[in-house]
């Protein structure tokens, strides 16, 4: 595969300091408007963001030119095509070199940026960063992490793998315990966080074979790797307090997040309804609705909007296909933070030292102090 | 094992006509007087069940009779063992025997009950009923079905299996469409259910091969078994109105349920501090009460308390272990509609008919007409 070179064709924007995030403008529902109005959005709220925007050069241009935060902080890589949300992720593989999807990857992969946002095809995305970006050494299974509303303190747990794989051996949920630990450190300012494995039932003796060979590789690293294992954890805890890293597999994992999003748009539904119900109710309402607001703010999926691949040369956050500006702008915020603090690198060092000093990790003691 | 000839010594009610309900009065964490107050709830509702009550006689005769409702529809069956939530499932079955949780199924195994109740532990309750009410003919890993909020009409979707087995190869999953959908005919009413086979996209390619097989075995049977399919479905789809039914291995099950649960339970707990955190919410909560009391009965899962175990020579309906009165109560009204509508006979000529017409059901076509 070749790496295109007609990528400068864009703007004449000269390099300025700042944290610059590469947009993939194309592949969202709502198309490069709604991802140019979150853009403008996350620049008019944080002065050290700058974009490189990949796609169809003339419109880009055209949207980015009524927007006046975004003036002199986009530089647009032009690429005509666009991954459809339908397209193959074998077909992209092989097809992809024009689109813009491809283009923003490339501008990671060239070090121009360390982390990539991108609102499209999420197979297909995952496919390209595979073969572009290259796993990290030592990194068999990249995965996608998310953020989950939760009873923390700070907010929100994260979880992995939610659909980068369907499967996962012990060795690759030890690994995606070393990155989730790295990316709530990274992403929500934990020193120490705690790790949970995802198993149907908290006892020792349950659940699949590969979960207790995986517990014991996860105790096992805990003092290396800066973290604390609580041990098995049920799907209660992913919104729960007991652990800030829910490690799964990434068939489990995305049925989960897809069960909770559905439930709780269910309940959101029925409490629309249950308050339009009588004029009583609607009356309350409009009296809630600060308290109704600031609710929705909470568990808006849109806030915490964007899965982060992990595990490559470089990090992808994927925003939701349906993303409107805010969900983009929460992306863009996320992978801000990400590169900021140099999380990329922080990740790849992490790795790098597990795999060094833990290639046959001993079976006990559960709790492992620093070797 | 032997079978307790000692289970007569109960009280001198005369036998009378009526839904007969097999009760395990232990186990649960509120003790049998949760118990005892369900049953009162159900026996003031529905004039035509009575119990057989099984536990400690001198307890639990004490608590039946402040009860004017019970009076001569309860029937007791002295038991002085309690399976505790802490034992493991394979004491309870070597030594189980003089327990309130055996008791109480030992009165399906003799055909005075069809239907049991218990709030005990889920493990030793699904182990004991594998060895005293045996396996159908036909079925080789029995499932629990559980109710689930959704967008349908009828207002619930089945899911099984929620964790009977944390295996199921294709064959399984087929038996867990016949099962389910026998179980969403006499539990929700619905003459023809769709069932959908849970997967991590709705796409033919996605997802295990034991997901590929299964998805042409249930096709095959639809005709018939009398079933809609409408394939894959995704964790979404478990609130959802695409199928009424959800197949799935118990392990993803499980983890499904729980995180649905907790999500839920994490934005009702919310609602609840937005309502609390300004006079105006107060007042507003007020205001809205009848409403938000509908919206909670909607979603309450103490209104669907009750797994049921399916694949056996009878019906067992798991409570959940921190069931109340009004948890009690639901768990005692399905089993109810169950015994009533011959559910268990039901069932079991269901899985002898599909195991009889289709051995090796053929790859194609995926929507069979009645062979």
């Amino acid at each position: 595969m070749t790496i295109p070179e007609d990528r400068d064709a864009g703007s004449a924007v000269p390099a300025r300091a700042g944290t610059v995030i590469s947009v993939d403008a194309m592949g969202g529902d709502l198309g490069p408007a709604a991802v140019v109005a979150g853009l403008d959005r996350s620049a008019r709220k944080n002065p050290d963001i700058r974009f490189l925007l990949h796609g169809p050069q003339d419109e880009l241009a055209r949207l980015v030119a009524k927007k006046r935060a975004l003036r002199d902080r986009v530089e647009l890589r032009d690429a005509s095509g666009v991954v459809q949300m339908t397209d193959k992720p074998s077909q992209v593989m092989r097809h992809g070199q024009g689109t813009s999807m491809w283009s923003a990857l490339e501008s990671v992969r060239d070090g121009e940026a360390t982390v990539c946002v991108s609102c499209g095809n999420t197979g297909a995305l995952m496919a390209l960063s595979m073969v572009r970006l290259r796993k990290l050494p030592g990194v068999s299974r990249p995965a996608i992490a998310v953020l989950w509303p939760s009873r923390n303190p700070q907010g929100f747990n994260v979880m992995l793998d939610v659909g980068a794989d369907i499967r996962a051996d012990a060795q690759d949920l030890l690994q995606y315990a070393l990155m989730g630990a790295s990316y709530a450190r990274n992403g929500l300012d934990l020193a120490r966080p705690r790790i949970g494995l995802l198993n149907v039932g908290t006892e020792e003796h349950k659940g699949r074979a590969e979960l207790h060979a995986a517990h014991t590789l996860i105790a096992a690293h805990a003092g290396d790797a800066h973290y604390d294992f609580v041990g098995f954890v049920e799907g209660g805890d992913i919104p729960g307090d007991r652990a800030d890293v829910i490690v799964t597999d990434g068939f489990t994992g995305n049925i989960a997040i897809k069960t909770g999003e559905g439930t709780a748009k269910l309940v959101g539904d029925l409490l629309r309804e249950a308050f339009a119900y009588t004029p009583l109710s609607r009356l309350a309402s409009l009296l809630a609705y600060t308290s109704l607001r600031r609710l929705q703010k909470r568990i808006d999926p849109r806030r915490v909007n964007g899965g982060v691949f992990l595990g490559l040369n470089g990090t992808v956050v994927k925003s939701h296909g349906a993303a409107d500006a805010t969900g983009v702008s929460a992306a863009v915020k996320l992978a801000f933070q990400l590169a900021q603090s140099g999380f990329s690198e922080r990740l790849a060092q992490r790795i790098a030292g597990a795999t060094e000093t833990a290639p046959a990790p001993p079976a006990g003691p559960k709790n492992g102090t620093h070797a």
